[in-house]
């Protein structure tokens, strides 16, 4: 199989960007990318677009064919890849599977998503709702944060663990957000309390106070609160690629995507066998790892899906970094921090940096550029050569893995 | 480059399928296409499914990785592909890329819609009219038909041809889907003549008159009248893809995609050269050919995307069979019926077998492969070794060309 390296890459800022629309987010993560790579427009043979929903968010049918016109990438293929939160994941893959396939030589691809503009309250959530199982859960009113619910109960049940350490989740990664100046909060839970104090709003202690205070924090799927789920942000972002063995063409220092996993599991989630296990992430990360000839051992960076903090805790002991049931505590430990064991979300994840929803699979592909390049800044994490994502689209029943590394 | 063979392919009714759901639709057709292969669930690596707007008209998103849980063929990768019309002919490509990458070796592609149960009085076509350019087009009132009855006007101008010869296409597609069980509509033109006498609604020397009488085939977009357009159908169409090397495994009689192409043009109809020239299908259908190694006069019947009439006259030219501007005028000289030089849209075409969006260009390969294998009955082309598509995604600004053949 061809080998495939990243030459450029492009990230907008993340959060409520209320003078852009979804088309210009698109472009200004593209245009980036093509000027952080010595590609011309001449050069593109195919664009793949990731995005949930710019049907229903931005009355936007063709994105991909309006892109390349847009960027002047005439006669390029297009097209627009739908894997609902994982469409950014599937975007990559696609862009993966046009180089290795010999049908393209360079590819760019982009994903994002513009949400913030809505007002009809609950627009967005049923949106994303229509994700779950149409007969089996959403007719019973089951959500994806209500799934979170569960599976959040479920897991500190069965392992004896503690919400507690689901929230050093949460602050851990606004504090790694505060460090990116892409993130969509680039404020510390700290930060946080201490504004709401100044604003009169309570008095705590600590921390975890704040996050027990049902003013401040309240519960939006027991027991779940809001600084454990991720916001509704706008954004996106960018990836060129093309044949490694042309990468030096187009940059000094490209970045080898050297394993790519896909897995579907039951749609409906009452069918598995286990709520706490993600058997969709061991056998794509498999898949990625086999390819790559890596195992997690070899991970030295990994941005995982924390559309709600319980996944991340999850997902880091589906991918590997740890036992079954350790992941939650493993983060209270310290051990997922910037200069930890195993540095997971220096970007700030899902939780901090934002989640407009097609763009996440492609900006922790872009986050792990930064990191391998050494280019991350105040949230680098020292020598880092090898770097792995989750994207999970619907509520773990397609998720894809995709594993980088330096050239 | 990896070969690529169909070796299984499924097509439900297309019409007004008041019975059925969207998954109901993809289901059915990719077990017919399980069934008429020699494949097992546990085979399947990946399942690309084609559709344009399953959100807006179905409540549904992930529909690909809900499908791949219903038809049992968890843990296979599954993705869901957009480019408006021609949804089901990216799909297509993106199976045929997963092959020829490596990455899988059996692959389902599914395409399909379910519009008709939509009571909203144009719903359906101000979604579809998304698909063109928001500022330049849509905002003025520009829809797609619009945009035909402007291309039309051009082409009898500019070619000195006649209004008479569009119809001749809605007439021979008609008659062509007469003999399709498949078809939306099952009768000739003159079947609807003859009933609408019956019913005492008029009284028509012969079908040209019924054919410009106001009441029964108004005028939907100047010149073009309602037998001129496609209607709104319900339908999906299925292919089993492989390795061709393994193809012999599945099917006694696998047919070779030897050829694939996609190009895109300006988004803004106004800004081509010339309207009366799809330049994006001469770009991707050369591609096509030259893939294959073959050239327009080795094809032996074609599936052309007549979602307006017009196109198919365009569209006979610029994909190579007859010169600028003769596209007409070769229909209405009987040249691309059934036993004329060069067959189009033997399965009635979009006018006749309808166009549920995103079983479009999945349907036209597998009528394609029905008539290479001689199981195409009552409309069968004579001998057909070599066929070719065009699915076209929103106004031509992005093309694809398929070029199948017998292996």
């Amino acid at each position: 199989m061809k080998k495939v390296a990243i030459v450029g890459v492009g990230h907008t800022k993340f959060g409520r960007l209320n003078d852009k629309g979804l088309m210009d987010l698109l472009c200004e993560a593209s245009l980036e990318a093509i000027e952080d790579s010595n590609t011309t427009n001449k050069d593109f043979d195919s664009v793949y677009v990731g995005a949930m929903s710019p049907g229903a968010f931005n009355q936007l049918s063709g994105i991909a064919s309006a892109l390349v016109d847009k960027l002047s990438l005439l006669p390029a293929a297009a097209d627009h890849i739908k894997n609902g939160p994982a469409s950014g994941g599937s975007a990559v893959k696609a862009g993966f599977q046009a180089i290795t396939s010999g049908m393209s030589d360079l590819v760019l691809v982009v994903g994002g998503e513009k949400m913030t503009h809505i007002t009809t309250p609950g627009y967005v959530t049923s949106n994303v709702a229509t994700l779950t199982h149409p007969e089996a859960e959403r007719r019973h009113g089951v959500s994806l944060p209500s799934l979170a619910g569960l599976l959040t109960r479920a897991y500190l049940e069965k392992y004896d663990a503690k919400l507690k350490w689901i929230s050093d989740i949460a602050i851990k990664n606004h504090y790694n957000g505060a460090l990116n100046p892409k993130a969509h909060f680039q404020r510390t839970i700290e930060d946080f309390m201490k504004s709401a104090i100044q604003k009169g709003k309570g008095n705590w202690d600590d921390v975890y106070d704040f996050l027990k205070d049902d003013k401040t924090n309240p519960i939006i799927a027991d027991p779940l609160r809001l600084f454990h789920i991720c916001p509704i942000s706008d954004g996106a972002a960018a990836l060129i690629l093309c044949n490694a063995d042309k990468a030096k063409e187009y940059s000094e220092a490209p970045i080898l995507i050297s394993g790519i996993g896909q897995a579907t599991d039951t749609h409906i989630v009452y069918e598995r066998e286990d709520i706490t296990i993600l058997k969709a992430l061991r056998i794509c990360s498999e898949q990625a790892y086999k390819m790559a000839k890596k195992t997690p051992n070899d991970i030295d960076v990994a941005e995982l899906h924390d559309a709600f903090e319980i996944l991340e805790a999850v997902q880091s002991e589906d991918i590997g970094f740890f036992k079954k049931g350790e992941g939650a505590k493993a983060a209270h430990e310290g051990l997922t921090e910037i200069g930890g064991k195993i540095p997971i979300n220096p970007s700030g994840g899902l939780k901090a940096r934002g989640h407009p929803l097609g763009a996440t699979g492609v900006a922790q592909v872009v986050e792990l550029v930064w990191q391998l390049r050494g280019e991350a800044g105040k949230r680098q994490v020292d020598g880092a050569e090898t770097g792995i994502t989750c994207n999970f689209g619907g509520f773990g029943n397609n998720i894809l893995s995709i594993l980088v590394e330096r050239i």
